[in-house]
């Protein structure tokens, strides 16, 4: 059986960990002083080279690191360097972390090291979307004097996170409708059942909504389209940097607005982790 | 128009006076200084005569009273006797009050005075099961690391709060199995595509369980059972008192439980609002 | 282990005989030609005294009886009497049959003959909700040039059979709107996510409905309601006799209005079967 | 308002030409004696050159035509030629038509004429989806003697069909597997709360579905394959030619294989014509 160090890493590193060893792999731990369930046997070991020197798979956390130097150890006081891991690692493993910058996997492979940004695979993408729109309607229930079911919702774009999230929406009993710019997008959401709009008209319907949600990664929600956003209407902006809420023109009309980042790895840290464990998995089914 | 009096209460009582309002009564208001709306036109008056002189029907809130003498104004800082209320208003006005008790209600009928309580109506009960089951939904994300999504959750007890409780899991993507004692409702739980069992049977299987919901109020969760329960399962408690859990016992085994009351009023106050004021006219054109 | 003499019946009783087999029973017929499946050991017996004998329990279809003489056997060319069947059953023997006369139910009580009538059974009638539901969704898609999803349907009557058809008609993508009269069960849709409508009020808005289902055995659709059905839709008369529409003014009309009746064995025999069978197991548990 | 044209062309087409009226634009018909709704305001014209002197768009039906040269009409008895359509159309007219052949296409680029096949429109193709879905049910419902509430259903293929289909099979209740090849696809699948498969590895668990939707125009279910299928299911073949069955193998074993085409217009006409028409209109805001 495959032999796997995991090395640093959050508390969803720590699961990933776990359900490998459940999965009946040999897994060592260095870097990492977060609670593991008693079950399951994981190998916690004292130094970064008893955990490298016969691992067939080494697994860093998500972002693996932040300077390109060290490895990410959020639940471990000392620093472990990114050249320690490439010394003491075997030649033929395989390195699995998530976020790698292009000058770290470039120094990679000038190691000869064989390396994959676990974060690039689409079925982690995909599956992530999933505590992503969990944790979205989360936000939406605690801020909300409302509930959700009776409720009207917007979802602005209709890609992988805005499928799941008008899923969820629908299931739990709110009128959602979804914008999309494609015609082909838009029979799609009509497929599904919710209410489709063009993204260039929501102006004059935004009134409407007691919670909007935006997915896209532009200026959609501007200093125009907010000043018709109901005072009392919740604005969930679930879209990464720059996203996609004009902050300051919501500020200044004083509305509640939400910018909800990196949600798996906060409101679900175990689902996360196992997301990652199959990711890994598949990536070493590929390859090994 | 018929006018309307609105006395003390809280945040769900100021919403049932606004959308009173919106529907086109006269709304006064008397003993709360919680935020209104601005676009909605209700008259808060100085005193208690000047609310009630002219008022057709008399709202209190839910809970009317916790003593029955004084009104419940959890946002007002001066004491509203029951006996000034019953000196003030019309000898014919209409007096709808929430969770009034047998005391009370008698003293009522023996002034002459028409009274409902308005908690004790059906449709109430019914709608309310929503934001109950909302409320436990949140409740399980904030707790839980895992999503419902994926989930294997359980609800015991097929009443009201079990049927809509256990739509919105299912909707969500939860795994949802339900517990009841009668062919009839397990029949029921069939139909409506979640797994049934016996709530004789459950200490076999519930260890099977992420997150454990309880609509029933005697205690189902014993000591014996909860000494099978996951410790890292989620024990949320629905159940009126005295709960359905052996909470010394869950606390000695380390689980975490929620005990989850009232939640109506603490997930959605505009929603249960909105349930009042919807009873409030149904009783309305009822009786008057 | 207990043996079952089945006698008489139609497809769904063979269905019974089979899954009583496939359930460890050690299952005797007498009186059916219809196809069993080669995997399951029923012993077809010669003779009905030999299937009746050694008998602990007895079963007869739905109904058993058209004339209070003899079986219904529309499988088989020769009569079985009543009168042999109690002549050649143990005394102690326990006799289920379905619909059985009172007439026919006070011989078996004088004859000493312990006798239930699995039709009565509310496990039944509510689990018949889903092959009755389905069966009407089959004919409106058979009836109706439109789909179903995104039609607008009206469901009148929210009792077993029109929640279980909401929930079908929902989940396959329709505007549902079902009708009740009491608060309760309009708090009820509400709840359930579709629209309510009070059945003293659907004489106006009755033209917006591609597709009307009735289940109250009440004349709901009377002439005057017909009128101004449009002559597009479709009408799905799910209540038993009298039945719920005017079908004189309908024909005159012009309009499509199809009176569906006992739907479960002739859509889903073999489900239909299933559901008797575990009835009939129920039975046996609670009282041998 | 904009002229159309409709000529020839099935139920469909017919459909079409009334709902473009509906919104307003001012519609001839030539070519077919489908019968039309009083309320509508379509102009039956006599001749063909009268239909089309003065359309600013002609619309021929799906198929546009069988052999290239007469139009497809199957409600009307004599031929009309597609060069005489040529002939009598204004030259800046729009030609729309549905499947048109290569051939066809390069005459009419090299006529100058303006000419779009709808049928090639994706919006047309994913909306097409729910009318075949939702006549897969259909078919199911007739064929099997169980309900879809509560079998077990397998989807071969998870594009749009598959999709679509899943979600209204697990709308009424049936326990949904799909298969996939990518992780992508069957991440997706996990996302929307189906068991997933790789398509690859079908082969052990096939006996386990009450009825097999494939909807991969490849032989996936091969004589192999087949011969696991249980004899109690049915098979409905949804891909084009040349299908996903060996028909052989699986007429030879006696197993109940539907191979369902061109569904859309067969179980719903009526809104197969409605998705012709706003396919028509969005190219009609497109191109004029």
């Amino acid at each position: 059986m495959k032999k796997i160090a995991v090395v640093g890493g959050d508390l969803r590193l720590a699961k990933v960990a776990e359900y490998l060893a459940e999965d009946g792999y040999v897994v060592k731990i260095y870097g990492s002083n977060a609670p593991f369930s008693g079950g399951v046997k994981v190998h916690i070991t004292q130094t970064l080279r008893d955990c490298l020197h016969d691992a067939h798979v080494i697994v860093l956390g998500l972002p693996a690191t932040c300077d390109d130097e060290t490895v990410s150890t959020p639940n471990f006081d000392q620093p472990i360097y990114i050249r320690d891991i490439l010394r003491y690692m075997p030649k033929d493993a395989l390195l699995l972390a998530g976020r790698i910058s292009e000058k770290l996997h470039g120094e990679m492979i000038m190691h000869g090291i064989r390396c994959v940004d676990y974060f690039q695979r689409e079925e982690l993408t995909v599956r992530n979307s999933i505590p992503t729109a969990e944790g979205a309607l989360q936000i939406a229930m605690e801020e909300l004097p409302i509930t959700l079911h009776g409720s009207r919702s917007l979802v602005l774009g209709f890609g992988r996170i805005g499928k799941v999230l008008a899923k969820m929406l629908h299931g739990i009993g709110s009128d959602v409708t979804c914008s999309a710019r494609k015609h082909y997008d838009k029979a799609w959401i009509h497929c599904m059942g919710y209410h489709a709009i063009d993204t260039a008209d929501i102006l004059p319907v935004i009134d409407q909504f007691d919670v909007i949600f935006n997915t896209i990664p532009v200026k959609i929600l501007s200093s125009e389209v907010l000043s018709r956003v109901r005072r009392d209407s919740l604005v969930v902006d679930l879209a990464s940097k720059p996203g996609g809420v004009d902050f300051d023109a919501a500020k200044e009309r004083g509305l509640n607005v939400i910018w909800a980042l990196s949600l798996p790895g906060k409101v679900a840290p175990a689902t996360a982790g196992e997301i990652i464990k199959e990711t890994i998995v598949n990536i070493m089914n590929e390859i090994l």
